[in-house]
């Protein structure tokens, strides 16, 4: 049986909502409003030009964003934010970063940033094989720290912050590629919010950034063109040809957001009574799935679990592609099992996955194998 | 009237197969051998490695690489191959690299260099108005120089080089971005190649770098990880999350060209003919239409002319719009009348340009006003 969109549990690229995606399919094409399909039409056009400010709009509107931050669109992924960010925030600077080091990929950030500037990690959760996130008790936070860096959502381990760390006087910047516009997030208290696009808002190949203007003036004025986010900024997201299908997909899915959904408080409940469903599941198991992340810690987005045995897991994995649902593999670097339930990832998906989870173990319980 | 994609004479990104524009629509829903929609497959599927491995295996096949070339797919566009070339290339060395600037394009390529390490400008036709290319006598090309940089197709200006320059003992680096895969190249010649997909082979936001083993290793290794093209060779273009949509579809325009077209030198001889029949019609207008470029260094791309007037400029250009050809207008830095004619305009919208412009030529002269 194939595994249809609507059970793609995948950690990213992941599902996308299927309005977006039959206007998707429409836009190869024809794009209504111009007659060509969205790959051949020129970045330069009016057209494009009103996708970006609409996307921008549309962001700012759900974040409920001060004016004073820049919304851009780039190329590279989170990876490139890793060295792009303390390019302009780092170099040169006598203090260093606070980076907090809350899972795999918070650990991928810190070397990067280290080749432009002094880093400090703050606390690393390795010792602990990234089960737990630090209290406020254990971050002490500089005053002199250029930033702070954290990352709100550790798609690998399935943890997740529910709070804005640091302080109100030091940068904030956050790594928000797995949770973003998943879910009210507070952005005003953040100086630097980054998130590639293919988690919850659409495909790989495009970045947004949303930054203050104080830290897009303090950048330095040597900077590679295409890595200076002024150059970006003053082309508004078209210094040089982006990726305008990317673009284009994300603009559909923040109109879903806005229309469809109802806005980010809507999407943030129903994104925790998804999460919940599978929680509660697991913490009702009697120990046949094992939530990896501390209760307290538990992400929205990836809920990361083992069986009791890794044969079981194999069993279990291969059970379900069986039944339709893809994508369940854990992450490479740890294995077991992970259902990332993306904005995209309806209740009812989610409640089949619950169903297909219960049936399994009743029937290992029962001696049976899975059929 | 809408203009339908095969009349899209767009400088870029530009038409597409029709073909492809088909399998991309089907694609958005569901890859047949998958079920998935491709906006929500993993870059760390089997699937994706194999369209990765069958992509490179095409892109070898049609131009006869030798083996020693590694074939990446990368994000940024040109643009960030101006800098991540000469970071890699240039940085610490004590001999300028030669630059040619033939173009706009060409002119962007070099204050980015000149931020990494010494350059020396070969030859300018910026004096010109870059309507002409520099014979062999003129291009003194140094045996010390880390590498020879040039643009074979300039896009705004039309003008296109039809051979290999430079010498075999230094390394040629070609920025291809506009006409990749448009025929035969004799990449064998050249140690670097890159090009953005928005001309011939694909949608924005993937660009293609081909390059010989021995300047990979040449690279310093103090690079950032997403700048160092080692990092992207071991990982087999999936260091991090790639532009998995953008990638499909050059790999479908790969398999038309193999396929529909029959390969690169068939494609050549299209382009060729498509070109020729503009060209022809320019040389024959008594001065209506007035090429832009000098006679040997017509691009075969990228058929840039004037009309008498701005005015009649203007003219032409509503009423090519009204007649359902989009794209005409020449890029926003030198103005005038471009018709760019990348691989997937066919022969037939090139006679249909080449009747309407006959006709308004014919009713100008006529004194009539044109429909």
């Amino acid at each position: 049986m194939k595994a249809p969109n609507r059970l793609n549990f995948s950690g990213g690229p992941g599902a996308l909502p299927e309005s977006v995606l039959l206007q998707a399919r429409e836009a190869m094409i024809e794009v209504p409003e111009i007659g060509l399909s969205v790959l051949g039409i020129s970045h330069r056009s009016d057209w494009f030009a009103a996708v970006v400010a609409e996307l921008e709009a549309n962001i700012r509107g759900l974040l409920e964003l001060p004016p004073d931050y820049h919304v851009l669109l780039l190329q590279g992924g989170a990876t490139q934010q890793f060295s792009m960010l303390p390019m302009s925030l780092l170099r040169g600077k006598a203090h260093p970063a606070d980076y907090v080091h809350s899972g795999y990929w918070s650990g991928k950030a810190i070397p990067e940033a280290r080749r432009e500037g002094p880093v400090r990690v703050l606390w690393s959760g390795e010792s602990d094989g990234f089960r737990r996130l630090p209290g406020d008790d254990e971050l002490h936070c500089s005053a002199q720290a250029p930033y702070l860096h954290y990352v709100s959502n550790e798609t690998v381990e399935g943890v997740q912050f529910h709070r804005v760390l640091g302080r109100d006087d030091v940068p904030r910047v956050c790594d928000m590629s797995s949770d973003f516009l998943s879910g009210p997030c507070a952005a005003e208290r953040l100086s630097f919010i980054y998130a590639h696009a293919q988690k919850n808002i659409g495909p790989a190949g495009v970045t947004v950034v949303l930054m203050r203007d104080e830290l897009l003036k303090a950048a330095p004025n040597d900077l590679p063109a295409f890595l200076d986010y002024r150059r970006h900024a003053e082309a508004h997201s078209n210094y040089n040809t982006p990726p305008v299908f990317a673009i284009y997909v994300v603009l559909l899915v923040t109109r879903w957001l806005s229309g469809e959904i109802g806005g980010l408080a809507r999407m943030g409940e129903i994104n925790r009574t998804k999460a919940d469903r599978l929680y509660r599941l697991l913490d009702s198991s009697d120990g046949f799935y094992r939530g990896r992340a501390e209760t307290g810690n538990r992400s929205l987005m990836n809920v990361v679990f083992n069986l009791p045995t890794a044969e079981l897991e194999r069993e279990f994995l291969a059970a379900a592609s069986a039944a339709g649902f893809s994508g369940l593999a854990g992450h490479r670097a740890i294995g077991g099992v992970r259902a990332s339930i993306y904005n995209a990832l309806s209740l009812s998906a989610v409640d089949e996955l619950a169903g297909f989870m219960d049936d399994f173990q009743r029937r290992r319980a029962a001696g049976r194998s899975v059929p």
